[in-house]
């Protein structure tokens, strides 16, 4: 089902089952795998695919026990040129994809998130809100990738890597601060960072590591906690 | 399409493609996002918001190399008043979640699983089967709930935690057991915790940790091993 | 939407919507759930169950920041007899799945994958490409097995496991090379495995363990960095 306000460039491929909502806008020679959901107002830009089962510009909700109520009158999801989209995804309304970046199968991307150009986000990876990825980065398969964060350019970051912004953990005062990774820094696959660290720029987090301290830029860290060794 | 026999509530609304086999019950103002699949018997309670693309009242496979066979004649998958359940999730036939439950995208729930009012089961978190999980429960994005485990009401469990349930990883004669969390206790994200521990009432697992033995109640653990630090 | 070429057997049960592309071939007795897509030239064998809303056959793709670039003249995805794909799960062509495997719901499968007769591909695993998994192997769910891997018969990979294969994270000439995990051995739940080390024959990783170096035939080793304790 096509909505009639649709707008809709020349040379796009649309699949089977495909559901496009009010003021969507495609751009050109754009392919739509089948059963993809677009919803109202998202804006895909020329050359971009997008997978088979995905969701694009889904809303946030929230039940009583969440003290983070989702905001009103986010933007809509702008997805730029030439970005790919895997197939079991879930972008949220609020995002805002820059060109060239990929995004694989079984990702989601919540709400007031930009990504820079040419960035990779893995497969199964979870990008909470309110963060910042810069241009170049890859964030591996599994990853996740906490609320409040920022993520310089062309930051590395290993599959299965955790992060978190609560020190409290749901109790207290702390305000929500995630991990900051400066620009070329590393973190090895598995590692956990801890809320509101910031790794220098080029440094490298081994994996399997636990991070409870900034780590100066171009040091080497690993081991639970994390040790700087050179 | 939807079955003739589904009995459906007022003000509820559908998306497109939604299946909707025999014997389904729908309440009053519930919304049912588009390519749904509700599989026969389940029963949705008022005001639930059920979104894209997720499987509803699965029924339980093995091949033979597992051990544990699926039972038969599970209940049917029941959902509270006011439950929110996110985009290509999978809940399974014999799950109870009570009333005003969260739970996010791309998450699955196996059978024999009750859930308790207002709890947050996060994004991509998986729960296994035969666990009881209580009230105002807060589970993360990515966490691993393993089968046979036991979580108290007010439990935190933050981002990517990982449980296990079988000392001997599939050989000898261990019984399958789970951790079981006490109430009000907290565990950080990326924690490993082995089968059959006990973590006391409000204790604190630090993010990264690997916890081998019991916890009591009110203490800190950090490290791996876990080593108790108050 | 069923292309008119696709080949299939008797006591085949199709569920709604489900889209099977050119040049399918599907044995006898199989069963596609609801909103399947079929990609082109994939073969199912008899006794096949396919859950709802998955994708069988993707073609891989890639950014321009990604250093491996998808192949061309993949084989077509094969699966064998008697296979289990579980729902909102990913598998691409070039994967070949012999007899009796069990795939979980959300799991994914990259290109120039085998798996061995009988093993189990838990939930929300996720499989990198040209890795070799034997048979009656364990992956159990949300374990992360990168590329260029090896995994013998009957070995356990518990929950949520993590693997790399890249030493320099994106830089330099390392060789991409995974773990090697021989016959029988068991890996404890959120171990992390480095590049390229060994897992000797029926070897145990405690669970929480960073495997940094070789592990030699039934030793057992736990701890970050992992130590042999017998």
């Amino acid at each position: 089902m096509i909505n009639p306000s649709a707008i809709i460039g020349e040379y796009v491929s649309i699949g089977e089952n495909v559901v496009i909502e009010e003021n969507v806008k495609i751009g050109d020679h754009v392919t739509i795998g089948h059963h993809v959901i677009i919803k109202k107002d998202t804006n895909i830009g020329n050359y971009a695919q997008i997978g088979e089962l995905t969701v694009l510009g889904k809303s946030a909700s929230s039940n009583k026990k969440m003290n983070r109520k989702p905001e009103k009158d986010l933007e809509p999801l702008i997805i730029g040129d030439h970005v790919i989209v895997g197939c079991n995804s879930v972008i949220y309304r609020g995002v805002k994809l820059e060109t060239g970046i990929f995004i694989g199968d079984l990702a989601s991307i919540r709400e007031k998130v930009t990504v820079g150009e040419d960035s990779i986000i893995g497969r199964n990876a979870m990008v909470e809100t309110n963060t910042k990825i810069g241009k170049r980065v890859t964030i591996q398969t599994g990853s996740y990738i906490t609320a409040d964060m920022v993520i310089e350019d062309e930051v590395f970051i290993g599959p299965c890597c955790s992060t978190s912004n609560d020190k409290y953990m749901g109790e207290g005062n702390f305000k929500h601060q995630g991990p900051i990774i400066r620009r070329g820094a590393k973190i090895g696959n598995n590692a956990t960072l801890l809320p509101a660290v910031t790794i220098g720029e080029n440094a490298i987090v081994g994996a399997g590591s636990v991070i409870t301290k900034d780590v100066p830029a171009n040091n080497t860290i690993v081991g639970n906690p994390g040790r700087i060794i050179k």
